[in-house]
């Protein structure tokens, strides 16, 4: 599976689509936004750490996991940092997959392994 | 929830993403792609037709249903009639949430419905 890992501190602008082969049957790309209210509190918008080169490992390990048992030819994630005002993307990630039943089990299983796993780490901004 | 269904006999261009309110957490696009080789065979594209009043009634009330058990916002679906090369979007549908769960399932039971009971068809094209 190729699998493409990038953070940034700038607004998430999704690259371009390419497809690795002429038998991907799915392009599926979920947008993580960044809601006002959270857990009853309005916010303008959460702040965003990660401990970069580890959180690479650990999403990379997790990729490849879930490729085995959810089979995907290409995924593509992107984690935004700093300060992300509300409305915006903090999270995007693209799967390709021959068949739509893979693509979705491996996005739903990615983004809770990496809330669970990934040294990502998400604030409330200190007034 | 909003509900825009189109069928286009162009390609699939996303329409710009807007988010009803600030309470959208997940934004889930699924782009369903002509693969060149299906049951063995290899294709240069799909030819699909569909019966566009029923499938938008028959659509309507497949998401109606479903966005009692998964709540969404909105569902923007887009399907492309017509010859589709290999390579090219027959399917997209875009759904906004307060939460991914609800959008991963909405759309995996929204496809695999649309599949299963709405009148659109595709066709290998004659030679």
């Amino acid at each position: 599976m190729e699998i493409s890992i990038r953070f940034t501190r700038e607004a998430i602008v999704a690259p371009p689509e390419v497809l690795p082969s002429r038998e991907i049957g799915a392009c599926l790309e979920f947008q993580g936004i960044v809601r006002e209210t959270e857990g009853g509190v309005a916010l303008a918008g959460l702040l965003y750490e990660a401990h970069e080169p580890m959180a690479v490992l650990h999403l990379e390990r997790i990729f490849r996991q879930l490729s085995s048992a959810h089979p995907c030819a290409a995924v593509t994630f992107i984690h935004r940092l700093g300060w992300v005002p509300t409305g915006e993307a903090s999270l995007f990630v693209r799967v390709l997959a021959a068949h739509r039943g893979p693509a979705l089990r491996f996005m739903a299983e990615a983004i809770d392994r990496m809330k669970a796993d990934a040294p990502i780490w998400k604030m409330t901004k200190p007034e």
